[in-house]
């Protein structure tokens, strides 16, 4: 039973549109930031990058923007362009289809960069490169980029019986020892939900990016992390989520992927840790996380989180790839 | 964010072996076949095709076959190499990577084949027809295969809230016309799981396959149908699910994939008609399945019901791709 890649070759994964579209969390978030600012977008420019169905271009030009142009390699283009047209767009809203960086567009200069590039854990296929991209190309000085900031948590939290059953299950598969296959599945962060109960310690900031300052560069890092206990309990793994927060907005929308928020498509990231760690109230875990683009395949990342908590200490490596998406 | 395909090119996609191997009521079933009839594999030759992690392999081996060849051509079965050695089975079974149309086998003649080919609507992205090419090259006179017979259903539900949910959704996201989409998500069968509650008519089987003769000219067929109402309600769609079985086994075990039976992995499958039918106990709904794999990409699935019911009659495309897999 195989699953594949349509999206980038057919219209039929229009569920992962489907997906999107029905987060409120996301979409409505957007909508706010752009439909309840048309001071910001009237008579504008706008450049949707990555536009999928034409959702935010739509906004956009709702809120008054002279003109829209939306640009996504995909061929849910195709839909879109029907979409736009549907809606009566035609004439706000130019479409393009193709890679933003070998695509000549219609206009030169924009006013504002909107986009939804986010992936999980925030950056693992994600469209930030492109988005900065576009900024540094067609941006105006002073232009104005949805969202503008992006923040990544990381916490430390319990979680005994998952993970009995999406690591520990490979010890022993009707009798047999799968323990190989249970070395591939610790090393892949897994990204599903988990409840605010579970969160062991504080949350600490792993990163924070200026999406109108970033580099390229700043999406490569190591970066320290303490983590403060709030009781006596076990950790069984690290908890990754980020916020967005659209800061040029009257009243700067904001959303979070976290585990004390709504939920979202995004969900949360969980590294397991090979051992269980004790911890005690008020105790700090400490470590660093780094994250990069793997080298062979730049769109999958690789994280490293080491950490030392008492007499527990360990470095894990973990690969972010397609497999999380089931 | 676009969803991919590892699994024919890396480990990463494990996390289908996972749920493959979780689904009780399929490895389960396997696992009674195999194991409770060593009458059977005692100092036989077994060949598993699209042995995967190698689990039905290792039933044949426990059972008492003398040898067993396991042969899949995704790179799953570098894992499952390291998984037959850890259980201790390098001397009893050889796992072969590979596509079995190219590959020479150690063994010319096999006295049982296994295998666990079924797809979604059984024939999505099945292995029936690697399955029964290896039959005619490599069974012996008289061989078994596991499973022997597999029957596919047809019924109609009724299925308003989830309809409502999926399809018409498209009439009105966020206040804009998405019905060209609508148009692409109703021509794609839904698998999914339904309850029996929702099954407004008899079921009447569709396609009964015996593995030990069908020809693969037998996957390309059109068969009517004829569906006897249990109370007056609305029709939004068809179901189909199919049954397994192994007759050759001594206690005949079998397992169902419908909405009567147990959770398993490859649910039921759900085809919405353009309009609501209203249906009166006692009335019949007869019509006519067409399944054909697509020309142009043999692993999609061309679906075609036609159907008549009381003043309602239509005919309705449908095709089963990549996309479900979410």
């Amino acid at each position: 039973m195989t699953s594949r890649d349509y999206y980038a070759d057919s219209y039929a994964h229009f569920g992962i549109h489907e997906e999107m579209l029905k987060d409120t969390v996301r979409t409505g978030s957007y909508r706010a930031a752009i439909i309840q600012n048309p001071h910001l977008f009237k008579d504008k420019t706008v450049l949707d990058v990555g536009c999928g169905t034409g959702i935010l271009s739509m906004f956009a030009a709702k809120a008054g923007a002279k003109h829209v142009v939306g640009i996504d390699m995909s061929n849910i283009i195709d839909q879109a362009v029907k979409i736009i047209e549907a809606n009566g767009f035609k004439d706000t809203i130019t479409l393009v289809k193709g890679k933003l960086e070998d695509t000549e567009l219609p206009i030169k200069e924009f006013d504002i960069i909107i986009s939804e590039w986010m992936g999980y854990f925030l950056l693992y296929e994600s469209m930030l490169d492109t988005v900065l991209d576009a900024r540094d190309k067609y941006l105006k000085p002073g232009g104005l980029i949805f969202p503008d900031r992006a923040t990544m948590y990381i916490a430390a939290i319990e979680d005994q019986d998952y993970k009995e059953e999406k690591i520990n299950f490979w010890d022993n598969v009707y009798g047999f020892d799968y323990s190989c296959i249970k070395d591939i599945a610790l090393r892949e962060p897994l990204v599903d939900t988990v409840e605010l109960k579970a969160v062991v310690t504080d949350p600490c900031i792993l990163k924070e990016i200026n999406i109108t300052t970033a580099k390229k560069e700043d999406l490569t890092f190591t970066t320290p992390f303490r983590l403060k206990s709030t009781r006596n309990d076990y950790i069984h793994a690290f908890l990754a989520w980020f916020d967005v927060s659209f800061d040029c907005t009257h009243k700067k929308v904001s959303f979070s992927t976290g585990p004390h928020a709504k939920y979202t498509h995004w969900k949360q990231t969980v590294f397991y840790t090979p051992e269980t760690i004790t911890i005690g109230a008020g105790e700090d875990l400490t470590g660093t996380l780094s994250c990069a683009p793997n080298l062979r395949n730049n769109r999958d990342l690789d994280i490293t989180i080491s950490y030392q908590c008492g007499e527990f200490s360990d470095s894990v490596d973990y690969k972010m790839n397609g497999s999380n998406r089931i």
